[in-house]
């Protein structure tokens, strides 16, 4: 448990890490008449504060994403206790929803706006045969992989980029450039493959855009070199398939 | 792909590895209007055969329990090609039912009365805070275990002994005599702390009774020591509590 010495009479600034199985969920943001991570964590907390709530996030996960590191703030009546509110919610939501940890966080902190990066990662199965138990959580590719074209490909996102082609369109004349500060493959054995990737913020899509068009390098649908062409594109029809929801995760965020 | 030397005119003794998500289900073996393991398998293989199956499996997994390697057998139509059946089957049941692999055994293949030994996997997440990700796998204890405490008490388990203390009574008369091969516990790190245990065979819910009274040794509820004792009662009242099915899974059959 953390003590922050609030401004007299002033509400704390609560932060929260949250992981959760989204499988159930239409993604992190409120939405009226569907059921929300982000609506069932403030129903859950304005019944253990007993005053209204409402929630800033770090990144407003899809339909089906997972996180592990998602990050909330939200101002809370002063005296507060961290620890019995993270009691008390994984009480109602938990295991599908958890609070990892709990504290106060300074008057200024926003779980959104404070963000310096985020990480995520997106697993794949690649092995003929599903698996029961990675169901759920990653995304199976029947057809073999190849790991040195998958890498090929994901080495030209790094660093600063228009990834307009990559990008669900947002607002009108919204920015789509984004530092990407780490992008990379791993093997984890037996045929799971996992693309972590780290950037200052991402697009809507974003993720899973990369991850639909590394996977049709990999498969030798199309040259690694590619990916640079589709960057410079910038046009949304030249990226590959949006990978399927459920094999994402957002794995951390850094303030 | 098997092939193998039917007698003229004979039926095919087929053989299926599966591995499953036990969750939805109320255990392996068939039974009238409820969803079984065996029940949906016998129907997609009928559905794909076109002829009744009768099926034998090496291991009647308890309602909640998963399998990895669980081993089936049954008679099937000369002719029959495994591979063409095995994507059949996982085109109707995977990924929850997934067919591992599929071949043509011996005609006196029995996928129970042949086998030598089962083994068992039991996965315990011993943490503060609940995992979303592990929560459908593995049983969730949050005060702290004692590994070396486990170990010592996993450790009389092996050899032939009277089980009687850790199973739930069979028909009258059966013997609850068996001969444990392994019994250890594996630090997965991160807190997962796994039990594996290998035996000639074992008799009803004899894993998870066995699991429940180790992980009370683990907490320091009774001492390592005191497992022997609970063996020598031969009373069931003198074992712990039942461990929760969905951290146990069947992992492999040997023949």
């Amino acid at each position: 448990m953390t003590l922050f010495d609030a401004p007299a009479g002033g509400p704390a600034r609560c932060r929260l890490v949250l992981a959760y199985d989204g499988t159930g969920f239409r993604g992190f943001a409120e939405q009226p008449h569907v059921r929300t991570v982000g609506g069932v964590l403030a129903r859950a907390l304005e019944k253990a504060l007993r005053h209204p709530v409402e929630l800033a996030c770090a990144g407003r996960t899809d339909a089906g994403v997972h996180a592990w590191g998602q990050v909330v703030s939200f101002d809370a009546d002063p005296g507060l206790d961290p620890w019995r509110l993270q009691q008390a919610v994984n009480g109602m939501l938990g295991p599908e929803v958890v609070v990892r940890s709990a504290d106060l966080a300074p008057p200024g902190f926003d779980a959104r706006r404070s963000a310096r990066w985020r990480s995520y990662r997106y697993t794949v199965v690649n092995r003929p045969v599903p698996d029961p138990f990675l169901a759920r959580y990653a995304w199976w590719v029947p057809r073999p992989l190849d790991l040195s074209s998958l890498r090929h490909a994901a080495d030209p996102l790094l660093g600063e980029h228009d990834f307009a082609a990559f990008c669900r369109k947002g607002p009108e004349g919204s920015s789509t450039i984004r530092r990407v500060l780490d992008s990379r493959w791993v093997d984890l054995g037996d045929g799971v493959l996992r693309y972590e990737v780290r950037a200052t913020a991402f697009c809507w899509q974003m993720v899973r855009s990369i991850v639909g068009t590394l996977v049709e390098a990999g498969l030798g649908r199309r040259r690694p070199a590619d990916v640079v062409a589709v960057l410079r594109a910038r046009d949304r029809g030249a990226a590959g398939q949006v990978a399927p929801p459920h094999g994402l995760c957002l794995w951390e965020v850094g303030y």
